[in-house]
């Protein structure tokens, strides 16, 4: 909080380059319209640069062909990459250990670190292994022989069920529930569904983030799995056996199907759907709004319910208002046309 | 709930008009098929007076144009908002503050009214202000700073995260999650996804109403705010620095994306979802499962994905069905007119 | 755990037919690929036989004309179903009460079987009545003048609210919230809306299972009502007076809304949104994505939104991503004919 840093730290920090004094002192950050004198804020957009003359920001973050202003600049290639390098480094704090507080139930045969967080009226199962510097938050609860890695934060209220493993540096946000049980049913003659067993666990691996009142739901057998570095947006549905790669982006609401598998820096954006038992490629995206049915190739971009390319469904929307003209048009030259004859 | 009152009494509670009997006694409200004697019921449709003759009811709020039955019957015109207003007063209830439950833990430096009811293991984080005649459900968690108004009401297991501020008269039913970090990150050319810290908070205004298991995130600068009188249905997502204006409807499942502004009375159909850094006017109508990708004028109505005017989309699905017919006259006159050259 | 069983009994269990050693036993079950000697496996799909041949399963269960190889398998006529009995016979395990944990708070006048186990800082409003063998999981949030059922499963962090009533060998996983208050307001000539109390409650019968972070709302008056058998996936929304027949099927994030009414054995798609007061007929099918807006009849398959016969809707998705020729195509064709006049 009380970090200090000259301009000519931060541009260095960022790689990029100056235009102003490098002695100006920083100690914070803010957006253009809140910044303070001390603060450094950020341009993301050279269309918007006469901001920067109503801005009370000692410093600004701003593209490479920005004009001048009466103001500091650090000029990089991308501001919004550099100012959340920036911000991260006002924030970064050393962790403080809490303990574990005298209102959270702790089971039997427990591996805590002693640099831990552990909110009120948390519960923790039997065999839970915690590693250091982890954030439990208040109303928390993980359930039997669940593994979590080194400072990963769970925040107040969320659900981890058993057997679950959640790497290092993961954050999950309030309200959501890690491994739920599967949704696998076999319906027999007279109509009636006999639950199928899910004893498989969800795996996190490192650098995940997951949203708010999101359902990570367990597999049948094996694993669901979130591998490292992607983030999921609130109220994300992710079936049994799924299999997201790394760095990929899900988009709030979205729903991935049983057994479906997607590749490394795939985006589903908001809302989507994707079917059971296909494959979405590597850096593929999916519009929001969209439903997937079949496979999608990596590197390609899809939308429309069901999906196909994004590029087709642009110039098909496009003509879809036009329909009730278009049909009436075609029962004229029908009319026509037969008339000819 | 031992609540007494004569129709004349309710008569001019909704400024209506009685036919029958003003002494009647009524204590308690139903519907049609479910009233008994000393009850009061409605009849929100004209089609369905036939129903009269079979209500127990000792008497009924019914449109202006109702026929005439042998029940005595309060003309209003709008029977569906006159009785709510007769509901609500038989279950106004002088709020009994049952105190904080020895369970719950309380943080430091807390400025509670001794007027609340502060149910079993909830948890309140150090700095909270919490107003009086306020109810916090069961497994509440209401994180450090937070300030919470008068008469609001947190059901069973919300979570309100640090610094967000809940006004007065708002109610926040069970599973809601508050102030969760915006979905906000920069991506380096590696394809790592750097978090962009959420340091704003989410302001929740008077007489706000959020469903269950909604996702309202907080702003990564400023705030992310809901303004007095809207109403939230469950499974809802609000992202980052949106505004919800006054007296707004966000119907179930419904996602907000980042930074749009939502003017005044505007309504949003279930499961419909909404672009980031957009505007929707005043009084302005969403279908429900559209998707809005662009301003919406004041006071108008939108339909589908993308969404256009709802007046057009009704014909353009008028169409849809018929398309493969369509398509089928075309090529045949495609190949007509080609005979015919 | 220590189940043995051999292959003659477990073919006998599923009324199969045994090809190879009945002697064998079996004390496990998995799926093909992580199975283990001693354990059983199964094919649902005779085009994947191929993959028997690396199986270490001690034996399979596969369909009636799957091709022979050098692995006991039992012939069953649906080889999904026979494999769900006899997972869910090695998963069978008598119940062990564990009681009401010490940071449980149970309110007054409960009647809770001894043949509990209620998980630490669950919370028992007054009033209730719990059944035996029932699991209460930590956290949960049950309010006053609820009644539970035998052999149910609350897992960790469900809500139950005031006055449900929930049945005999239901699970409900966590996050879930039942009984939350129904979206009903009436709006005054100011826009100002009024709520309308939510007085009724949720009905839940026995065999129902419902998914992680769900919202079931309570009726305005009389109940909201999911009937016996019906399986709800995570993050569905059932809002206030619907009612939900027997032996139906809600995929994730399907919002069904007020007063609807679904027949037995209704599928609904994943993310399908069914609009309020109408009606789906016994065994009908609404696709996933779709938006139901029109009662539908028994036994027919609807897709799209709005929803129309799922055939149909095939055939006009397959022209859809031809629009633009289309038009243009008539467009061509009104030049020539016009031309030609």
């Amino acid at each position: 909080m009380a970090e200090q840093k000259t301009l000519a730290d931060l541009t260095a920090m960022v790689d990029g380059t100056l235009e102003g004094d490098p002695t100006v002192i920083v100690c914070g950050v803010n957006d253009l319209s809140n910044a303070e004198q001390g603060e450094i804020s950020f341009l993301a957009n050279i269309k918007q640069a006469e901001t920067l003359q109503q801005t009370k920001a000692s410093a600004v973050v701003a593209p490479i062909k920005c004009p001048s202003f009466d103001i500091p600049m650090i000029r990089v290639r991308d501001p919004y990459l550099a100012f959340a390098i920036i911000h991260n480094f006002f924030l970064a704090d050393s962790f403080k250990a809490k303990g574990i507080h005298k209102s959270a139930v702790v089971g039997d045969d427990c591996h805590i670190s002693e640099e831990v967080t552990i909110g009120a009226n948390a519960v923790i199962g039997d065999r839970v292994a915690i590693g250091c510097e982890v954030t439990i938050g208040p109303g928390v609860v993980i359930e039997d022989d669940v593994t979590i890695g080194n400072s990963t934060c769970l925040h107040a209220n969320v659900t981890i069920a058993k057997e679950c493993r959640i790497g290092n540096k993961v954050i999950i946000h309030s309200g959501t529930v890690v491994g739920s049980d599967g949704y696998g049913f076999a319906t027999d003659q007279k109509g009636k569904h006999i639950k199928r067993p899910q004893v498989g666990i969800v795996q996190i691996d490192d650098d995940v983030e997951i949203g708010a009142n999101c359902a990570i739901d367990r597999a049948t057998f094996g694993k669901t799995w979130i591998k490292q570095g992607t983030k999921i947006d609130n109220l994300v549905q992710v079936a049994h056996n799924v299999e997201v790669g790394q760095g990929s982006l899900l988009v709030a609401q979205v729903g991935i199907s049983g057994s479906t598998v997607l590749g490394n820096g795939v985006v589903v954006g908001g809302q989507s759907g994707v079917a059971g038992h296909i494959k979405i490629g590597d850096r593929a995206m999916v519009a929001g709004m969209s439903g997937v049915h079949n496979n999608v190739d990596p590197g390609t971009v899809v939308a429309g319910i069901p999906a196909f390319p994004h590029r087709k469904w642009l110039r098909a929307c496009a003509v879809i208002p036009k329909l009730p003209e278009i049909a009436k048009e075609v029962r004229a030259l029908m009319k026509k046309v037969n008339e000819n004859e």
